[in-house]
C-alpha cells in the first residue's frame, strides 16, 4: 500500500485492518466447513496482503470527505468493500488471462496447482481444478463487497443507495472485460478503446469509489452528475496513460517489462490511433512485430518508432490532455460544495503525470 | 416452471415476469455499452428461460406467507434474486464441471462455442473465452441478486437484514462446492458427504430462501432459529434423495441416465455408506465399475445390487427418515406463528418422496 492521496498513515492501516479483519473472520467460519475452505480463505487473504495500492478505497475516503463527510472511520468497512472488488476481478481476470502470478506471487490459481502438485497428478485437471477454486474466490469476493456494506452499520438507505452504484459499476466492468477480449479476435477499430477504457478501468476505478464516497457524504443529485463525468474523464485519462507506461515506461518505474504489451500486441487506443494515422507499408513493417512473442529488443525499438514517428504517441497525449481538461471542467462545476475538492484536483495530477 | 408447492398461476407468472424485466433491463442498457456484452445478456435470458422450477423463488413466498407476511407481490423482485444465485451457480459450476448443455440446451459457454465457432479457430482458445464469458456471466448475475434486493422498494432496514442472509447462503455454498470438488480426489470418507449436503445444497437451496421469506414477514429470532433447523434438515434429505434417485431414478421421470452417477464416480452419502460397510471383496467389485465412463448396463446393475445388498441404500433411506424427522420436529416448534405452515409441511413430502 502506499500513499496515492494525501491520507494519513493511521488512515492507510485502518483501511487494511478492515480488509484483515473481513478475511480473519472469514477464515475462521470456513474452517468451521472444511480444512479446505479455511485453505482458499487463507490464500485469498495471503494474495490481497501481497500488493495493491488500495487506490479505490482512498479515492472513497476522498469522495467523501470532499463532499463535506466527517468521521471518515465510519466508511472505512465501505471503503475497504471496494478492494474486494478490485481483487475480484483480478482473480476472475487471471482465469480468463490464463495467469498464474499476481503481485510477482502466485495468484489463487497458481497457488492451488502447487499446493495440489502431488494430489492431483493430471495436469489438466490440477489446471482445471485450480481455476475452479479461483472462481470461487472471485464469487465469494464479488458477494464480500455487497456484504461489507450491508455490515458497515451505516444508514439502511444509505447502503442500499451505494448498492445500487456498486452494481452499476460492476455491469460495466464486465462489459469492458467482455468486449476486451473480445477485441483480441474482432477486426482492428471494431471495438472501440475508449469504450474498454471507459467500462473495464473508469467504471469501477473511478466512477464507482466516488459516487460511492460523495452518497455517504449526502451529494446532491446534480452534483453527482458532474462528479460522474470528472470520474470518467479521468478514468479514460488513467488508462490511456497506462498504455503508454506498458510501452514507453521504464522498466525499473513499472516493474514490468515494457516489452509485453508489445509482445502480446495489446491493442490500445495508441495502437488505435497507429492504424488510423500510418501508411500500408508502417503497417506492414507495425504487423510483423507487433504481438510477436519472441521478437528481440531492436524489433521492440521499431515498433515504437513506429507509433512516434506515426503520431500515435503524440495523439494519445493529445487525447490525455482533453480527458484531463474535460475532468477538470467538471471539477469546476462542483466549485460550490461544502468540503474542499484538493484530493480531486491532486488526483488528476497523480493519475495522468505518473511514469508507472 | 412449474408449481412445486401451492402457488397460484399468477404468482408463477409474476415470479418469470420479475425475471423477464430484470434481464430485459440489462439487455438493452448493455446494447448501449457493446453488441458483444448484449448478446452476452440475451444468452443470459435464454437460457434462464430454458428450464428451473424456480423453486427458491416459491420458497421465499412460502415462507413469507407462514410467517404472517401479507402481499406477496411486494416481495416477487426478492423472491426472483434467489433464481438469479442460483443461475450464477450453475453458470460457474458448468464452468467447473466442464459442461456444455444445461437445461437440455445450450449453456452459456456451449453457446458461445458455437457463435465463434468461425470468428476462433483455435479451439483451446475458444473454449477458453467460452468460459470467460461464462465467468462474466455469473459474476453478473451473483451481483445481481443483490442488486435485484437493493432495487426492490421495501424497507431499507429490511433490504439490509436479508443481504446479510444471502451473503451468508454464498459464502456457504461455495465452500460446499469447494469440498465437493476437493471430494473428487481425496480419500474416501476424508470429505464428510453431510457437510457437502448441507453446505453446498441446504445453504442456498432451503436456509436463504426461507429465512429471506420469513425475515421480510418479521420473524422473530427464536422462531428464525427453528426455521434454520427445518431447512437444513429438509436440505440435507433433499439431497440424499437427489442421491438415491440418481442411482436407481428411473431415466424416463429424472430426464437424465440413471447411469451417469455410477459412471461419474460420484461420491454420495449412499457411496460413503457402502465404503463404511462393504465387505473388502464387495468394495473392490465395487471399485472395478464404479467411476469408469464405459461401463455397460450389465456392471451398472452389479453397482445397484453392491448398493442393496451392503445396506448401503437402506441407511441412505433411513436417513432420509432420520433427517425428515428432525425437520418436522423443528416445525412442529414453530407452531405459534401467526401464519400457516401448511406448505412448509407440504414442501417436506414433496422434497422427499418425489421420483425425480
Amino acid at each position: 500500500m502506499s500513499h496515492v492521496l494525501p491520507h494519513s498513515d493511521a488512515l492507510l492501516a485502518r483501511i487494511n485492518e478492515a480488509i484483515d479483519s473481513y478475511f480473519s473472520r472469514n477464515t475462521s467460519e470456513s474452517a468451521a466447513i472444511n480444512m479446505y475452505y479455511e485453505q482458499l480463505w487463507r490464500d485469498m487473504h495471503r494474495l490481497i496482503r501481497s500488493g495493491g495500492k488500495r487506490l479505490r478505497p482512498q479515492m472513497v475516503v476522498s469522495a467523501y470527505k470532499a463532499f463535506g463527510g466527517t468521521g471518515e472511520e465510519r466508511i472505512i468497512a465501505v471503503a475497504a468493500a471496494q478492494e474486494l472488488l478490485h481483487m475480484s476481478l483480478l482473480i476472475h481476470d487471471d482465469v480468463i488471462d490464463r495467469d498464474f502470478v499476481r503481485y510477482g506471487v502466485d495468484n489463487i490459481t497458481g497457488n492451488y496447482e502447487k499446493v495440489h502438485y502431488a494430489i492431483v497428478t493430471d495436469p489438466t485437471d490440477r489446471l482445471h481444478y485450480a481455476q475452479g477454486a479461483s472462481i470461487l474466490a472471485g464469487d465469494l469476493l464479488i458477494a464480500g463487497s455487497f456484504q461489507l456494506m450491508a455490515e458497515s452499520g451505516l444508514d439502511a438507505v444509505d447502503i442500499v443507495e451505494i448498492q445500487k452504484i456498486h452494481s452499476r459499476s460492476i455491469f460495466e466492468v464486465a462489459g469492458g472485460e467482455l468486449i476486451d477480449t473480445e477485441s483480441a479476435f474482432r477486426r482492428p477499430g471494431e471495438i472501440s478503446t475508449k469504450a474498454v477504457a471507459l467500462y473495464k478501468t473508469a467504471s469501477y476505478t473511478f466512477v464507482g469509489p466516488l459516487l460511492i464516497g460523495a452518497t455517504l457524504a449526502g451529494i446532491d443529485e446534480q452534483s453527482k452528475a458532474h462528479l460522474k463525468e470528472y470520474a470518467q474523464n479521468l478514468g479514460i485519462a488513467y488508462q490511456l496513460r497506462d498504455d503508454v507506461i506498458g510501452v514507453f515506461g521504464k522498466e525499473e518505474q513499472t516493474g514490468k517489462p515494457t516489452t509485453s504489451d508489445i509482445r502480446e500486441g495489446k491493442y490500445t487506443y495508441m495502437v488505435e490511433q497507429f492504424y488510423a494515422r500510418a501508411t500500408r507499408e508502417e503497417q506492414e513493417r507495425f504487423d510483423l512485430y507487433f504481438g510477436d512473442k519472441n521478437i528481440e529488443q531492436r524489433e521492440v525499438e521499431i515498433v515504437k518508432d513506429l507509433l512516434r514517428t506515426s503520431g500515435a504517441l503524440a495523439r494519445t497525449e493529445e487525447a490525455i490532455d482533453r480527458y484531463v481538461h474535460q475532468a477538470r471542467a467538471a471539477l469546476g462545476r462542483l466549485g460550490s460544495q461544502v468540503g474542499s475538492l484538493d484530493d480531486l484536483e491532486l488526483l488528476i495530477t497523480i493519475v495522468t503525470k505518473r511514469d508507472k
